[in-house]
């Protein structure tokens, strides 16, 4: 039991050290370890799993709304990158640039891809001809790179993986509505896979992606009250297209520019996962996302018969749709649990001897540690039902805690404090000047992170900056 | 109908000009397209959509073997490519160097991973210390980057998709043993899901992987009778392992070094798919693989109850686990079956009033044309039953031509004739010498192609080149 205590007392406590609960979490589940190659992570098997299973929801989704996956060549030649001025300022003094093929310095430097919209753009104005060819919805799969100076994991990255859809409409409406769809597909894929609920709203101005007309963001709240961008789609208008002069015939036989958007989620919705749903013994996976959901774990397997009922009850879940696995390695039970939990396996059915004899098993939840019993017969259906209720519960627990994290502010010295005193997200009145953004963000570190969707009434008349008339309701808040 | 004859005239005849007509078919069923970025190409949906498919049943078939997904970064410094000798002597000369991040060049250049086995090799000597760590089965998904001077769609590109499978074991029994297991995984997708035969064989010294000590291959033949490599797997020995410092201690506490391999299959598969089985009309794919396996197409669509009678049709083809679309486009219905021919879809169903009167509907095979008629209720079991049918004879017909594209030769005279007059591969004996292999690649451009694994029998006692005594059969031939 000596050893059982120390992997437990290995992670720091998230009230001590959130930063470091964080860094232990990621690397005693298992989720990655830190390579030769600075900045960059290896994403091994238990972290690589949750990012298929991100990967196949998501994918899903997308298809159902018409996308269709394609993939494009990662190095952007330099003078592609510079056709949209906006784009390149915010790009190119964070990319990676390739010089030499081979023994041969190249005729013009290529940077490997910090995101693909040139790419899909130089495509695009050869592929789109005519009305007939639009809507164009692609979307790739892929890593791209971004010189960060300092990293961590899933969070900020040198190279990391994602997903970006590019698509191409004839109008300006379809192109918003598209912007809009995917912000919802986003949002609702946070909340119902991921049990992580989320403001979504519209960037200022200084926020937005560089050379988009809006962008659209969905804000998620960690443990310490700090902000996480989940999410972004972003529209073009014709700004692209007029860079990259993608026209198209339209049915009057007049050349009309397309207007365009992009949105992309990444690998950070990991970093996510961990920091709204962990505890201090670990990682804690939502359900639905988890790629183990219940682990089997035979207590004194080595008395007749329990190895045997353990797997008969590990393959009658299996049979259930459940993703199941048995813990039968020599390590003693007590491991086997705090590896459970600290891998953050929603589900653990403990089995014993005793267990049998009374034709039953325990169910724990990881998310409350609360215990079942259930007889043997029962435990596919119950554990269905039971991985239903821990998603819903995870869902709710996280949705109380966003909530009770909001706080409304009507005077500077409000937001100072509740900055300092308030780990969450500050509602407060906002004139629409940059320069009133940019001197909260330095006098207090809080950035802007939305204007909510939604429609939310405006909670006084004046901006908290600057005291002048304010119509804009903003999310405010640290972020990582 | 001009329309149509000029969109089916636009190929080029196989016969005629087959480098040409590949390049027709890869452009004209739209699965990719050249782009900016010299030597890389774009996967164009209809490409990428046939990629995902191969990914998802190697995937599968992978995993139930015990392989675990991973991702590694895709940068290599350059010190780590220079550990193993001959790997990096194999590499080097063709990877892309990273030398800037931003504005500031790096301290150490990086070259954009060619293949991964040094930064797995990195992972390994950190990650495995125990023979309860072993064995370590990973796979990554991503693409590589190979600075090819001469590139052709999906069969030689400066970037291309693939996996790449890295094991480490204990002894070097298991590392053979998985060796052979996966090689054996990637001929039976390739026979089982692409309808494409294979020869199983081991490479020569000189054609192995840089840095291996055996490479196994998969040879399939192309229509034009050149060969093309569709998968390789290499065991590398405790190579690797020595140069990366990867030991474990054993159950007598003793240090030993891991015995590795690697292997790889790529999108160059999508080439060997379009020249096993595709003809003048197009593209003509396998069911198994076949994004969409069959299209519905309405006759006199505008006539009342067409169309809803074809989406009745398509649904039910659904409802049957079938991956079917509707042509309603304005589009007149020749050119559609163009269309659907061009593209390889393996069934087209034509609806037009009269069928619907009949109570009937036509099926067409893409791969011999001919045509079915069949009563509507029936269709979703006739459809399926089809499938299965087309990709049964596909393969047999792929595997005809395989076997009457083998030639066996016993003297050099014969060998020089064979090369230059009967496209296929050439069985003759080899005596072992390397000189002998490069003299014969020089005479006649032929390189050997594997050494069989299934233990054919010899043909002859002496070396088909030198006339020295010989055992090993080998097999030649021309290849991309």
């Amino acid at each position: 039991m000596a050893k059982d205590k120390k992997l437990v007392e290995a992670i720091t406590s998230m009230d001590v050290d959130f930063a470091q609960w964080y860094t232990d979490v990621v690397k005693k589940a298992e989720l990655i370890d830190y390579s030769s190659v600075k900045g960059c992570m290896v994403i091994k098997p238990a972290g690589y799993a949750i990012w298929e299973n991100i990967q196949k929801e998501l994918d899903r989704r997308f298809k159902e709304t018409g996308v269709e996956n394609v993939y494009m060549p990662m190095f952007i030649p330099e003078s592609l990158l510079q056709k949209e001025k906006d784009h390149v300022e915010g790009f190119a003094p964070e990319v990676a640039w390739v010089t030499h093929g081979g023994l041969n310095p190249l005729q013009e430097r290529m940077c490997v891809r910090p995101t693909s919209e040139t790419l899909f753009c130089d495509f695009y104005a050869n592929d789109i001809q005519s009305y007939r060819d639009l809507p164009k919805c692609y979307n790739q799969w892929c890593s791209v790179v971004r010189w960060e100076k300092e990293t961590r994991p899933f969070l900020r990255s040198r190279e990391f993986l994602w997903q970006e859809g590019h698509t191409a409409h004839a109008t300006a409406e379809e192109a918003e509505e598209r912007t809009l769809q995917m912000l919802h597909l986003y949002a609702d894929f946070c909340e119902e896979v991921l049990a992580m609920p989320v403001i979504r709203g519209r960037k200022t101005d200084k926020e937005k992606f560089a050379g988009a007309e809006s962008t659209y963001t969905i804000e998620a709240l960690m443990h310490d009250g700090k902000a996480l961008q989940s999410g972004t789609s972003h529209n073009f208008g014709d700004g692209f297209a007029k860079a990259f002069g993608i026209q198209y015939t339209d049915k009057d036989n007049k050349l009309q520019y397309v207007h365009q958007t992009s949105w992309g989620m990444t690998t950070r919705l990991i970093g996510a996962i961990i920091m709204v749903h962990g505890d201090d013994s670990g990682l804690v996976l939502p359900p639905e996302i988890a790629p183990i959901q219940v682990m089997v774990i035979p207590i004194q397997q080595h008395k007749e018969g329990v190895l045997e009922k353990a797997a008969g009850l590990k393959d009658a879940l299996q049979l259930a749709g459940i993703r199941v696995k048995m813990d039968d390695s020599e390590k003693s039970p007590g491991w086997k649990f705090s590896e459970q939990e600290m891998r953050g396996i929603p589900i653990r059915v403990e089995l014993g001897p005793k267990d049998i004899a009374a034709g039953n098993c325990v169910l724990v939840r990881r998310d409350t540690r609360e215990k079942i019993e259930c007889s043997l017969e029962d435990l596919p259906s119950v554990a269905a039902e039971l991985l239903k209720t821990i998603q819903k519960d995870m869902f709710a627990r996280a949705k109380e805690h966003q909530q009770s994290h909001i706080t409304d502010v009507t005077s500077y010295g409000e937001f100072k404090d509740a900055v300092e005193q308030k780990p969450g997200f500050i509602r407060a009145m906002w004139c629409g000047d940059v320069e009133c953004e940019t001197k909260i963000k330095e006098d207090t570190t809080a950035t802007s992170r939305c204007l909510p969707l939604d429609g939310q009434a405006p909670i006084s008349d004046v901006c908290v900056c600057c005291g002048k008339p304010a119509h804009k309701l903003v999310y405010w808040g640290k972020a990582y």
